[in-house]
């Protein structure tokens, strides 16, 4: 009896700890005042439309990403902010340029032509067409098996599709885009001469998706493309059919010198607590297909509304909060590095990071990257969300441009976790487009955001 | 502290009994076999492909139904079900014809052509153009405070948009589609010849959106159009800056006298109960514009994929599981009624029903029409399903076409709930069609659809 009564009181001092922590009645007033703006008068829709019709797709250091920049500049000016700054980084500049061919032939298919696009940062073929025959493989361990002689002047195919079983597509996602990423770089240490990727998506259709690729200090540098998921099958199909398949691939990308671009920073100045920085943020670079509708215009335009709710429901943060725009998550990930370094020198004490870059679909939860107090003091704002159908609170990956924040302390650093069933079907696609993008789902993603920021200002972390 | 070790005893008794009622790692290992399967090797995207493609839109006695009854029969036939069958039921049978057309003139708009569509039931104009002035109301109130005078001899525009506030779509979907239903005969009391009703939707595009609409036996039958949301802003405006605006309507759609369809019905025999009746469906019929690929193509692919889940997975229910592919859904309800009359006629004891009618998309959750004890018992599962991010079993409807059920006993009802942001962009428009249903987000819901049947199979209610 003297254990369950402990194991009571245990039970119960965990409601009222959680009870005592939060507000109820005054927290889930201001929530849905929150949600009602952003879902009544939100502007996310509106502002992505300027971002993905007036300027398109922005690849780090394109014209657009400048255009990019001055427009979001001038969107956080418009809000009524303490301060908008750009914050000056080095970025890499990499360009497709206007040349992408890849073709198959085998003895049943006289000329297959690919729908293909160059991995970021591949090089390109300069000028000249590479050309040979294929090996395929759909894993690490498929590789490592073949004998170096039969991968040496070949390309190496890597065909793996993201495993569908995973209800979080994201644990998919890993899984295959490691082979985008290192795939040449192992390759090329075999003797190959190229790869070709499966696209990293679940969808079985005709677009091709990019996506970074890197190549090691020492490496023989060889390009890389990837197809689509169709293709990927048909080719399949020919190397069983006809195991001389032979290809044929130009491509006119390259690597030119660095740059400087910038991040774009908004705050709002904490009327207690201004030492305390709470930072919400998404990218706004993008690949260079589609629009970068989901990946990460919709980033972006919700840490720009974010500050807007603030200023809208004359909401004055006790804490700092800050937006930040950054540039360079596609391909380096200067602008999280260079902040997180700016934040460093200048001994900023960031206490709480919101990262959206997963699309903007129906929100779901909040993984959250922290200490265990950390994390157990957002527990306590979950039935606050409920309402919204947002009931996620765990453990898990905050972001790309976070990230590096961590090395300026216990900053608790968390991720939107939007539903992900449709997210690959777009990412790094020319599908990635702001048709693609529902008005309020998109909306609930900001009013996720705004109302966790509120919770983070009004209580700590 | 009495008090205290009795809420003590209330909490882990409230444990221990869920805790007793599931053997959760046998259960949790047949869902992960269910959802598996459906993901790996589901057919429910390609089944819709087939009902969309092949066939398309399907309204209740229409050459198409007749298609999708033998298509849905040939469906479940193939499954090697214990038997199939067509269950006979009176129709209503509503043609839209060809002539569709409304037009607006105003002193600044001399022709504005409206895109519209009629109501479902709707009478038509007989050929003739119906012709005259034009009086706005956003609601009953609006409408019951004006003098009579200024309806007689005008249509009413219905200009009430669905309230963007509510996070279940489907809560501010009643508010307006009373008007479409009601808004004819309550306006033909007040004199009016005709109605127009703003689309019910939440999405501001040029798409109208059909939907049902009843006469009273007494009333003076008037025709009722929608018109998209973008035209009724359009309108209204038109409406502000010249209240003598006209319209000219020229409908060709009529009633023709009832006839005879089918619901499509398919069943596996329970080994130990037989003669608890476990039913699975969703209707066959849709509108007739679009595809009716969310409603209720979806419904009808994973009612189907639950009966081939239990045949794949080589799972033999205890009781009988029993699939209906209603007819009729849409202007009637006639399958939904017919088949609880010969249920109620052959007393069959139905102890569980589940309609899949809101759409295609990543499932939440259920909505539970039952007794307390039901509705406890299902709670028991809830743990079961959070692997799969579906976390709601709450109390609400079940759906149009298993309602009539209730009347056979004490059938606990329940509503698969997708997530419902995107539904109203497409119901009962033409943009309801294949391509804007998500594979995966359809695949789950069959998950969700056929682990609940498990379960219930498994445990009884």
């Amino acid at each position: 009896m003297k254990q369950l009564i402990i194991l009571c009181f245990g039970l119960l001092s965990l409601n009222s700890v959680k009870a005592q922590t939060v507000d109820y009645k005054a927290d889930s007033t201001a929530l849905r005042a929150i949600f009602d703006t952003v879902l009544n008068r939100g502007q996310c829709h509106q502002n992505l439309f300027e971002l993905c019709k007036d300027i398109g797709h922005r690849i780090t250091a394109s014209p657009a990403s400048y255009k990019a920049i001055a427009w979001g500049k001038s969107k956080l000016e418009e809000l009524d902010l303490d301060s908008v700054w750009l914050q000056p980084i080095t970025v890499p500049h990499w360009v497709r340029g206007s040349i992408e061919r890849l073709d198959f032939s085998c003895k049943t298919d006289k000329l297959y032509i690919s729908n293909c696009t160059a991995l970021g940062g591949s090089i390109g073929t300069e000028g000249n067409v590479l050309a040979g025959n294929i090996v395929e493989v759909r894993s690490w361990d498929e590789l490592d098996a073949l004998d170096p002689e039969d991968i040496k002047g070949k390309v190496v195919f890597y065909n793996r599709p993201m495993n569908p079983s995973l209800i979080n597509t994201f644990a998919a996602y890993g899984d295959c885009s490691q082979y985008r990423v290192y795939g040449a770089s192992k390759a090329a240490k075999l003797g190959a001469i190229g790869i070709i990727l499966r696209s990293v998506t679940l969808r079985i259709d005709d677009n091709p998706h990019t996506g970074i690729m890197y190549y090691e200090e020492d490496d023989i540098k060889i390009p890389g493309v990837a197809i689509s998921a169709r293709d990927a099958y048909n080719l399949s199909n020919m190397l069983k059919s006809d195991p001389n398949t032979s290809f044929k691939m130009k491509l006119s990308c390259k690597t030119l010198p660095d740059t400087i671009s910038y991040n774009v920073i908004g705050e709002i100045k904490g009327s207690e607590k201004p030492d305390e920085i709470i930072l919400v943020g998404g990218h706004l670079d993008s690949w260079d297909i589609g629009e970068g509708a989901h990946d990460d215009g919709a980033g972006v335009v919700q840490s720009i509304e974010t500050m807007r709710l603030f200023n809208l429901l004359k909401i004055k943060p006790k804490r700092t909060i800050r937006c930040v725009l950054y540039m360079n998550e596609e391909n380096g990930n200067r602008g999280g590095k260079g902040y997180a370094k700016y934040a460093e020198e200048y001994k900023e004490n960031h206490i709480f990071a919101l990262e959206t870059d997963r699309g903007g679909f129906s929100p779901r939860g909040f993984s959250v990257d922290a200490t265990d107090d950390q994390f157990e003091n957002l527990q306590a704002f979950k039935s606050l969300f409920l309402p919204y159908y947002i009931h996620i609170i765990k453990k898990g990956y905050g972001g790309v441009d976070i990230g590096p924040l961590k090395k300026t302390g216990d900053v608790c650093l968390v991720g939107l976790m939007p539903d992900s069933q449709r997210y690959f079907d777009f990412h790094h696609a020319k599908s990635d487009v702001w048709e693609n993008v529902n008005q309020r789902e998109l909306e609930l993603g900001a009013g996720a955001i705004a109302s966790m920021v509120y919770l983070i200002d009004k209580y700590g972390i």
